[in-house]
């Protein structure tokens, strides 16, 4: 039993929640779990909202989810985005003690975070001035990041459905280059995580579809060895699909598409996405290089994170579960603060058990892909990999080929 | 009754299908709605495509259709692009002429060739070519465009799925908008035609809801007048979505995009799609001149007309129908060569009809919007747009918005 129904001198556990960082397709998912979890709790008090995450702390605009008939806000769940709005915004300290204060001021206890490592840092650091000034505000972090680069995680919410999306799209455009030839590159989110990339693989069906080659920011990108790369899969193929992270990065870890940008956001991250640069360089690169004439890049950009329709069905159950888990592992007391983690059970069949992990362990740090799911030369995914994605995005559309049959079926 | 049904003496028709130009997610339903016709039909005889279009024809490779499984060929009609593979390519009379002597080779008597303007005027430079020859060869066209830009044409098979695809991406576009703020541009395919683009503003739910602003290639483009305009809507909103099609012109109709890519295709069409330029040059100008800081621009790109999973159902029926019902024109006799032409039946309730046009009428010409479609100032669709399209998309994700009980639910 929670320790303020056990002990009735207890002041009730208001309880406040905000979303930060880019959006997901299952980011209101979370937010919608964490809102049911405080309005099943008998005796909370309030179940706020803040918009544009700390910002909305700041300014005072809050939404009171006890005022929202539920029936709406499970429409809002299912909903891609970030419904409360968001925020990229890394506190100082002068400006948590001002959150703090307002926070004092609305007799708010508990404060739940919904965000990569970027939120999970604000939470920390919110966490540890709260500490300081001996404010007893417990500061949970809820996990979404579709870059999937979360420390103590097998994955987190918002990956899969982008990683679905990712795959589809890669079908797609795989059966494009089918049709018509030549050299197509698609630029896919991550930053310095290559999980989003490597799904683009998820989508092939035969031997010989693509995408063909991949890099990621976990491994150096050389210009010469992704041209000879591309050359090599024309000759063979004739015909070739590149997947390509946005944050893929030279051999001393300069990224790419940095080159391109001079934007840079609160937390130090350039902007990377948003713009078709990177996938136009690449294209350049490969039309001169390798003398290639039908070459078009295309980079996936924002749909990747908010497409209506395509989220993963375990996807959107998790991320409604980690909210939840977030309330619940709160208000039952004993930890101050935490992230909740989703760990995989071993066994044949996928499931998965949510575990409260340290706040400092997840803030700022960024997971890589394991070393086991890029295969040895650098430019593809392994069988482990495509092991480790599947249960996550689903069954895929069914696509079917004529070339299936070319061989027998051609006449003359 | 077809008149070698009619006549036992008169040689049995021998078919072949091809596909040209860009791909659709329809295209295939298209084919194989003219295969089924065909293999139906008593009395026909081969039932062949060619791969690549026309090159295929002068390669001899046919594929035989009754070799192949029907359930199979229900399955490639579900799938994206063109199963045949595609071709970019005007045949000259040399070509023509040998195209015709590899046909005749064959003994085919029917060619149906599925494709926009440029595949039309190809299979009219065929029949002229063969009515030259006295060869008596009979050519159809069976539509398809994304573009929408087919004269005689209510709509043509590939539009609607297309639309259906941006309509979705704008919709979750505009909540990560509503989310971070800031100004959006989609650069949304669309030559000369901005069916496509309009089609951005299905998605739309709320008054405020983006795209705010749409950009056609049927009105000039002019920088300045657009940067008020974005200007004007972030002034008003705190936030701008805008969806622009790729072959935008300036006031001497010279594409803008075009000052960006040299590539010219046999069609004498330069490339607009597979780069991100253009969307990187209004993003640059809207921070330029307008001094917003936030700015993405993203391209959709190839995803719009290949992306699995999210066809239209009228249009993959449609698209079924417009095959076989070329396939029952031209057996049936009367007319030598045409193209099928989808019309819209007079009345309140949804529903087409199908004609045969002449086709010199519909090759290499384009159809525009009209100028109903498109609000005076020239920045976005009217209503007449959005009840024209509306039954082409179907039905689209719901989306739900916690903006909706903003005033009254705001606390402080």
């Amino acid at each position: 039993m929670p320790d303020f129904q056990e002990n009735p001198k207890m002041s009730k556990p208001n309880i406040l929640v905000a979303q930060s960082g880019g959006p997901s397709m299952v980011i209101n998912q979370s937010l919608v779990g964490a809102v049911f979890a405080a309005l099943d709790t008998p005796g909370a008090g309030r179940v706020w909202g803040a918009k544009h995450g700390v910002q909305g702390v700041l300014d005072e605009a809050f939404v009171d989810f006890r005022k929202i008939p539920r029936q709406h806000l499970a429409r809002v769940a299912a909903t891609p985005s970030s419904a409360l709005g968001s925020v990229r915004k890394k506190p100082s300290p002068e400006v948590c003690a001002r959150i703090l204060e307002k926070l004092r001021k609305h007799e708010i206890t508990h404060f739940f975070y919904i965000g990569g490592n970027d939120t999970a840092e604000t939470a920390h650091l919110l966490h540890e001035a709260a500490l300081a000034e001996k404010h007893p505000l417990r500061c949970f972090h809820i996990p979404k990041t579709i870059d999937n680069d979360l420390l103590l995680n097998d994955h987190t919410p918002g990956y899969a459905s982008a990683a679905r999306f990712v795959a589809c799209a890669l079908m797609g455009d795989n059966l494009d280059n089918l049709a018509l030839g030549g050299v197509k590159i698609d630029v896919i989110m991550g930053r310095h995580a290559g999980f989003l990339t490597a799904a683009a693989a998820l989508g092939r069906c035969h031997d010989d579809d693509g995408p063909h080659l991949l890099y990621f920011p976990e491994r150096a990108f050389d210009p010469e060895r992704f041209c000879a790369d591309v050359s090599a899969t024309m000759k063979r193929l004739g015909r070739c699909v590149v997947a390509v992270s946005e944050g893929i990065a030279d051999a001393e870890g300069q990224p790419v598409a940095a080159r391109f940008s001079t934007e840079v956001d609160a937390h130090g991250n350039r902007q990377l996405s948003g713009s078709g640069a990177l996938g136009d360089y690449l294209a350049q690169l490969v039309k001169e290089k390798c003398g290639i004439s039908r070459v078009r890049a295309d980079t996936l950009g924002y749909l990747q994170r908010g497409f209506p329709g395509v989220a993963s069905t375990v996807d959107a159950e998790e991320a409604r579960l980690a909210g939840a888990r977030a309330v619940g592992a709160a208000l039952a007391g004993g930890v101050e603060s935490g992230s909740i983690a989703i760990r995989r059970k071993p066994g044949k069949k996928y499931a998965v058990e949510y575990a409260v992990v340290p706040l400092r362990r997840v803030a700022k740090n960024t997971r890589h892909m394991p070393a086991a799911f890029i295969n040895k030369a650098g430019n593809n995914v392994t069988q482990a990999f495509i092991d480790y994605a599947r249960p996550l995005v689903g069954a895929l559309p069914k696509c079917a080929r004529l070339a299936q049959v070319k061989e027998k079926e051609e006449a003359t």
